[in-house]
């Protein structure tokens, strides 16, 4: 029995379109043989699209992607500074109108340092922990505005919303995924002492869910707190459930402690299937390395191994992880290519 | 000539009055002879007398704070989850108030990792820089509010509000401190891709300033990214100018990796001088080590430092800072009592 796959890849800008290749590969050799077929559909989006057409998210676009049943993405940004993209917001309108759109409201991203991976904390001790980043709401929801601008009167508000319904299912997301891992430990992260209203409307979901969870050992942190932790202990955190633009804050450097960005994984998820999720590395498109062979794609594998998991494919998903996490080891510090680490992660997933 | 100085000291909660005595102490040495003198009134404020009167911040302890010159503040907050503080909001209610009342629009916290301290980082580099918080505006105004509270339909919105007027003060003072710095470097920190409203107000009021600042050099980090090169590349700040919220978030790490916030001094600063500046180590009450003279007052004792720096005697601010450099260079792994180290600064100081 074969099951198809539907995925649409976007590979997007910069080193993009070079780390989705590899992570591609580790994607066949991990599923070869095992009856699921990935039927690949490539969309041409990002901020080199944007200046050819002047698009950058079309409605049949969207519709096409939908009709996929998950998303690979590579990066999506032009050359910072580029006078031509001034007008234009790609992470905004597209990359956040991809997130929005489809409802991921999970956005997950993992930090564990594997063995043989520097870190810029001198004692980082055992990290392995989840960030569980809401990702439909709070500041991120794009209800702002400015009025008298360009005046030395202007006012700028951006308005950050949370409901229950759209924090309830990120933080129950985040006790399944708590109960399921061995430390059973979640941390919520707010600011709940400042950003009063939101912050209670956290708290008490995350207290209600609590109840269902006794096994789940529950603690809070004010986000400028969670900092702290993350460098000087990062080993206490198992599970953090947090707001959109804390999580996004959080999740950087958390990834710089466990080995940098290069590294980083991340899965935009809608967990009931309504709409396809999103895999994407957390780097962005370095357009001043792109072109040159040299960007490391292990982020975009590991963002494989997210997806893998995320269609149920978890023995697949493991092998990917493993096969990183030997290659990894034996790094040194040799310089391969691109595809040079490509190669050696998808023949060792395929070994 | 001697010239009065009436410095309001609100000790506040935990080891707020233990750090105050010893900053005390170095003030008195630093200014003796000086034809400066201090008179002081102290504030019984923070969770101690809320529980006492279910007070926090009377209108009456406002205008008597008014009256001063300057405030020094230890630290407030009770025991966390103490239930008779459920309904209380010390930070809000006391510490944000006095920020906002008193319209310390610079909120001041310098970064230095001193020759001797610990970092978190293997390889930190040469840590000097002073981050320039908004004090008065952005997310912290309180500006939010919740509908249906209590029900699945609960919404909660938190309104960031930012004006031309407010940016423009803060952005001002950032450029004048970038200008008398030897790096001569500002660092604007937003998340101008997301926050597009506020972050377009603050890039622009930047560009603005920076005409009029040709030898400074200007560059722009999402907050995000920001918190990476914290621990990467700490030595690359000079000055960082960013909004309330964000300065709040990367403060706390700064201070953890520049030896921890038992080191981290802070100035609330009115530059007009229409209203006292307020000035507290960055740490909180730490209820769990109040009473046992363990506290490190060397936050408190830099804030002393920066409180003179303000008040125009930056003379005496330097010989609070080499004694505290010279402390924390001899410290070793000795454990010292609160008042061994405060004892020790001071007597360097009149030495
Ligand atoms: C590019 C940007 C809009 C995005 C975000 O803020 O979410 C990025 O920083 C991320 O974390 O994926
Ligand atoms: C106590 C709290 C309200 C305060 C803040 O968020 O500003 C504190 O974290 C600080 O940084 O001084």
């Amino acid at each position: 029995m074969v099951t198809t796959v539907r995925l649409a890849v976007i590979p997007g800008d910069g080193i993009g379109p070079e780390v989705v290749g590899e992570a591609l590969k580790s994607l066949e050799a991990a599923t070869a043989g095992s009856g699921v077929v990935f039927e690949q559909t490539h969309f041409s989006l990002g901020a080199a699209r944007y200046l050819e057409t002047g698009d950058t998210l079309t409605d049949d676009d969207l519709a096409a992607i939908t009709g996929h049943d998950a998303i690979l993405l590579g990066a999506v940004g032009g050359v910072p500074g580029d006078p031509r993209l001034a007008g234009a917001n790609i992470e905004r309108g597209l990359l956040l109108k991809l997130r929005f759109e489809l409802d991921h409201y999970v956005n997950l991203r993992p930090s564990v340092l594997y063995p043989g991976v520097a870190s810029p904390l001198a004692d980082p001790g055992d990290v392995d922990f989840v960030v569980v980043r809401e990702g439909t709401e709070g500041p991120y929801v794009g209800n702002g505005g400015a009025i008298r601008v360009g005046t030395p009167a202007e006012v700028a508000n951006e308005v950050s919303v949370n409901t229950a319904y759209g924090i309830e299912r990120v933080v129950r997301y985040a006790f399944a995924a708590a109960s399921a891992r061995p430390k059973k430990k979640l941390t919520l992260v707010h600011k709940t002492n400042v950003l009063v209203f939101a912050g209670s409307l956290w708290k008490r979901l995350v207290d209600a869910v609590a109840a269902e969870y006794p096994e789940v050992a529950v603690d809070y942190l004010h986000v400028d707190a969670a900092t702290i932790f993350l460098v000087t202990d990062p080993a206490r955190f198992d599970v953090i459930v947090t707001d959109n633009l804390f999580g996004d804050i959080l999740t950087d450097l958390a990834g710089a402690i466990s080995g940098g960005i290069g590294l980083a994984a991340s899965g935009n998820i809608n967990p009931d299937g309504t709409f396809p999720s999103m895999f994407e590395p957390v780097h962005g498109s370095a357009p001043d390395i792109a072109g040159k062979g040299i960007a490391d794609p292990t982020a975009a594998i590991l963002s494989v191994a997210l997806l893998l998991d995320h269609l149920g494919h978890a023995a697949a998903a493991d092998r990917v992880r493993d096969a990183v996490a030997a290659d990894i080891a034996e790094r040194g510090d040799a310089r391969r290519s691109t595809s040079e680490i490509g190669d050696a992660i998808a023949a060792r997933i395929g070994a």
